[in-house]
């Protein structure tokens, strides 16, 4: 069934959470919003755009989903609580079955993280999706990809690679046995955003990154922005046991290095605050694993048993 | 030239003008930025994709121009002053010289309005631009499309339909003599979005609305949101003597009426306040034209000598 952009705009209004501070949200040429008056506000944007950041006829749900996800990573990065979002949907053909799904898969996410949609915009065309989030943090408290030191601890949430290799089996390039293959899929179609994570984080990182591109690069980032060098311990890569069951450990370690999708946190912590981390926010619980340090320097090396690794970043052409 | 996303990321980042508000800008995982404590935010959102919005092969200035116009209109529309854009363009690929007349042709509006870009993304894909602004306005000023009262006037900025005249033109499906030609054009390709004359009419608009669709369809949805009816004048109707120059009067009326991309505002004064309104803002300086009139009802009337014309919709037939 045929939908007008109106009665597109009208389905999506009601998929995100209600706030008081939407003084004026879809429907008119602009939202109007208060923004609490000792607060930043943090904005970003990303866009998913079908057949490169999602194989073509990924389920709409998960492509709903992600688009708000990639950007509540980022405002997590950041330390930051979102608030509102806006979305940017070009849709060759409006299908009432897809847009249902669609704005189901936006909608509890958005609805789990108090975000209100509070504008957008839908065109005719290939399938492409922007959202751009605003959220606030306390003013001068936000992290940064800049501003750790020498000596500082790094550590990565959750375990990257995952959603690396449910990617691949999800274009089937890449097999497992259940219910290690759904639980990969899982967390690519549908990845938990560390929000919770970054805004306690402000207390305790020196600098912290999202993890999207694969946590080499993006640690890579991380240190290049503070102006630094990292290793990172190729041991200590938190592997999951999905991960293991799908591929043999060293193509395990090369989806968590460089895989991306993941949507974790990357955060350095100088050593003198990691008791302190670590009492108030259990790696057992909040799902984080030290993976390195940060020396004096420039680039990444990826260290094994005392010595650097010849590691290439030649990608997946072993699973084409 | 071939260039990666953190250098199409770094050539965009000047484009902008500079702001102290802007905390942190392009470069890290969200852009931090500090709203004055007395403003309410404004945000919106718009894309334009190629071969919708815009022709194929359209001059990649125009592009950038526009994505940033439509987007401005809308805070005019709402009475805002912009401050800040985010920007999520999506190429085929990274051509040097297309992504230097793009910024070129962004970055002179965003300057001309004092708006800084402080964040974006670059994807590969089919080509689609979506610009995000966020601007102030005091609070609870904000205009509206509803609102307006039984008796107000409506007004239109500009010349509505140079812009739908000028896309037929650059889409080679209409001829026009020149300089007609080329400034029927010019309103197509480079828009200017009246957030100057937006930011005043705070003090004077009962309603107002942006003119992107079509000034009889736009009017009218003022007309619905504020619950009334509207007597659109036709003899009013300002036609600029370029669009007169193009085609014949009728013609020139059904693209004032229905032609689309004008970026205008419509807008609504109380009969009591057009003294002061056209006292301090003086029309023949601002460029605004009385064309109807709100009653109590509902609909879009056109009125010609007293009478209720027969318009219909059916667009540019006679034009292809």
């Amino acid at each position: 069934m045929a939908l007008t952009e109106t009665s597109l705009i009208e389905r999506l209004r009601g998929a995100g959470a209600a706030r008081s501070d939407v003084a004026l949200g879809i429907g008119d040429d602009a939202a109007v919003l208060t923004v609490p008056p000792d607060q930043q506000l943090v904005v970003s944007t990303d866009t998913l755009v079908s057949g490169v950041h999602f194989p073509e006829g990924c389920p709409a749900a998960s492509i709903g989903h992600r688009a708000l996800a990639v950007n509540l990573s980022d405002l997590a990065a950041m330390g930051a609580c979102p608030a509102w979002a806006l979305l940017a949907l070009t849709l060759p053909e409006a299908d009432e079955d897809w847009l249902n799904q669609f704005a189901a898969g936006f909608g509890s996410l958005a609805r789990e993280h108090r975000v209100a949609l509070v504008g957008g915009d839908t065109t005719r065309g290939p399938l492409c999706v922007t959202v751009e989030v605003l959220g606030f943090v306390p003013p001068g408290r936000a992290l940064r990809r800049a501003g750790a030191a020498a000596g500082d601890l790094v550590f990565v949430s959750g375990t990257p690679g995952d959603a690396g290799a449910g990617l691949l089996i999800e274009q089937g390039r890449l097999s497992a046995p259940m219910p290690a293959a759904s639980h990969l899929r899982a967390r690519f179609l549908e990845p938990s955003p560390r929000v919770a994570l970054g805004e306690r984080l402000r207390r305790f990182a020196s600098a912290c990154i999202d993890v999207s591109d694969g946590l080499m690069g993006d640690a890579g980032k991380l240190a290049l922005a503070s102006g630094l060098a990292l290793e990172l311990d190729y041991e200590a890569l938190p592997l999951s046991p999905a991960l293991r069951e799908a591929v043999d450990a060293e193509a395990a370690a090369r989806l968590a290095l460089t895989g991306g999708d993941d949507y974790e946190l990357c955060f350095a912590v100088a050593p003198q605050r990691v008791a302190q981390l670590t009492a108030e926010l259990p790696p057992e619980r909040w799902g984080y694993t030290r993976i390195g340090t940060l020396t004096a320097g420039s680039g990444v090396r990826l260290m094994r048993g005392g010595t650097v690794m010849d590691f290439s970043h030649s990608g997946y052409q072993h699973f084409a």
